[in-house]
């Protein structure tokens, strides 16, 4: 990995227009996309740091050898007997940051990581990455959509094998490791595999757990996996043998729902006007009180990431953004219905990286 | 697992005698260690709250089902179309807390979640947990230490089967991925691998890599795992075949350094006169100089934890407080040696949870 120049001079672009003097990532995804770079991040204070006209690392001695392999920044190391303040102090001199007046800080960054920079300056005024680094890593480029829809195929593969499994007396726990089994496989790493069996699907962030398929079950399915950096993330709904009363109604409904945010979702609309048309439509029909959570956020490096779809939600979407939009209705004690896709958006409207139907698949039960 | 009112009442005895009205605490080991939760957290803002007379969590919605399946006390849920401001205004108003004057943060919380109580609490002092519920987890109970032990065990037989496995022609990753095999194989998830042949052993936290073992490498290897929430780390020693001219005496030198810190290490004692021990032996030897770090670290719920045993820690050990002593020489370009215990501090000095000797390992090459 070495430094994207394009990218530091787009965010530098970014500073100037925000008035921003310096911007301090931590190790993870900010620093990732920007400099190419993913050192070993633990209590040690690691921060990239950019001004204007500068960028470095604030770097602990242990890890100056591995990060020094990825990037030719400067770096001001400092050792476990000195601590980080002193090399903090050089960085900011050099860097003519001493008083900065406004500063960006990585809203991931550990909070006392964070306080070694704001008690350094603490006249400064401080946000996080929304305007900057945030907003930059929202519009994807040709490379990172090509992970992405890459990654969504190995999604669609990893539900697929899942279902394929999938019979009476099995616990959610299994059909989750067949999923996560798949996205190895497929030389991905597995993510998330949520497995909601019965009245389990009414919880949206269930805990898979031990729980025995049985006929007459539905199944939600919400699995994920990261491969070249890049994350997948697909809901799909399963039912084993007869679907109970009523679900064929809810299904339509969420996927009406659906099809309602695609609709909506276009450069220059806001992300709450893409909430507003899925919840409109699942208002509509009766089960607003049953749709708990927003509709989408972004997908890249990170698998929840800016733009988030939610009902106030101001953000301007634009061509190239990557985001989710999967409404659902929660039924307790019944079951849960959540269809999840992950577009990414085209002049003319979005564009579904999955290439799996929603229909949802009957298990022979 | 349930809320422990034990640690409860004894983290408010420290907030009594520091003067703190409230501790926020993030998804993590404190959490974990405190109220046996430890719920999802990603970008939405999840805090345990304490104060003298209350304990309760700022939940988002999403998770409150998961969660509320781990702990009797109560929610301040927040919606995503709402965020978590009101919620939390809410938590303050009935904890009494709206006007906290002292408060500790979570070190290791998102910056923009300590934000969130920060700019709420704008006049309050901040502090991290160093006094509170660090200090309270630096000491661990009969039943942590039983897992730490049997933990010490995985590690020491993963060690063993590298070393079994193990010779010229593997490349690094290869030596990493059978120790790895073997936590898994014991029911433990393996956490790190660092294996470092040759001159990469010169770099503590070297990259593990395509490197191919070679007749006459020294092989550094450091691994750990986790089992039932805890943590192992170790770190031994292995030659191909013959050892490089001078590679004994530097062994028995760091040896000697482990063996200087194990007598250094009583109740009272302050951290930095175990490093002190350590770093007077090897630089003693003329080896000041290729001791690039601290000597050790904590060890429990978290694989880096207080006590850090650093060259300037005044932080007092006690009975009870489990730590690695890890010292090492670097010899850049030659190789890289550390050999590294994990020990319980007893009344009359430490306990190595390890049971595997500290000699080089002689690979057949």
């Amino acid at each position: 990995m070495t430094a994207n120049t394009d990218r530091i001079a787009r965010l530098r672009a970014t500073m100037a227009e925000e008035g921003v003097a310096l911007v301090a990532l931590a190790p993870g995804a900010h620093m990732r996309w920007l400099l190419g770079v993913d050192p070993h991040g633990d209590e040690r204070p690691l921060l990239a740091c950019v001004t204007a006209g500068h960028a470095g690392f604030l770097m602990p001695a242990l890890e100056a050898e591995s990060a020094r392999q990825h990037t030719d920044l400067p770096f001001y190391t400092w050792a476990d007997d000195e601590g980080p303040q002193g090399a903090f102090d050089r960085l900011l001199s050099d860097f003519s940051a001493e008083d900065a007046g406004s500063i960006v800080l990585d809203e991931c960054m550990r909070a006392d990581h964070a306080a070694l920079v704001q008690d350094r300056l603490p006249a400064a005024r401080r946000q996080f990455t929304a305007t900057t680094v945030g907003a930059l890593r929202m519009r994807k480029d040709r490379e990172e959509y090509a992970r992405l829809k890459r990654n969504a195929g190995t999604a669609d593969t990893a539900m697929q094998a899942a279902w394929a499994a999938m019979k009476p007396g099995m616990r959610e726990v299994d059909v989750a490791e067949i999923a996560r089994n798949s996205f190895r496989d497929q030389g991905a790493t597995p993510l998330f595999s949520i497995v909601g069996a019965g009245g389990n699907g009414a919880f949206p962030h269930h805990q898979t757990g031990e729980t025995v398929l049985r006929a007459g079950d539905v199944v939600v399915m919400d699995i994920g996996g990261r491969l070249d950096g890049y994350s997948s993330d697909i809901t799909r709904m399963a039912v084993i043998g007869q679907a109970p009363e009523g679900y064929d109604e809810i299904h339509a409904i969420v996927d009406a729902a659906v099809e309602a945010a695609l609709s909506a979702a276009r450069p220059g609309a806001k992300a709450h006007q893409i909430d507003d048309a899925a919840r409109g439509v699942i208002t509509d029909a009766g089960y607003g009180d049953f749709f708990v959570h927003r509709t989408g956020h972004g997908l890249g490096l990170e698998g929840h990431e800016p733009p988030y779809i939610t009902a106030t939600s101001q953000t301007v979407l634009d061509e190239g953004m990557v985001f989710s939009i999967e409404p659902g209705i929660y039924l307790p004690g019944r079951f849960g219905l959540r269809l999840e896709e992950i577009v990414i958006l085209r002049v003319d409207g979005p564009e579904i990286l999955s290439d799996l139907p929603r229909d949802c698949r009957v298990i022979d039960g």
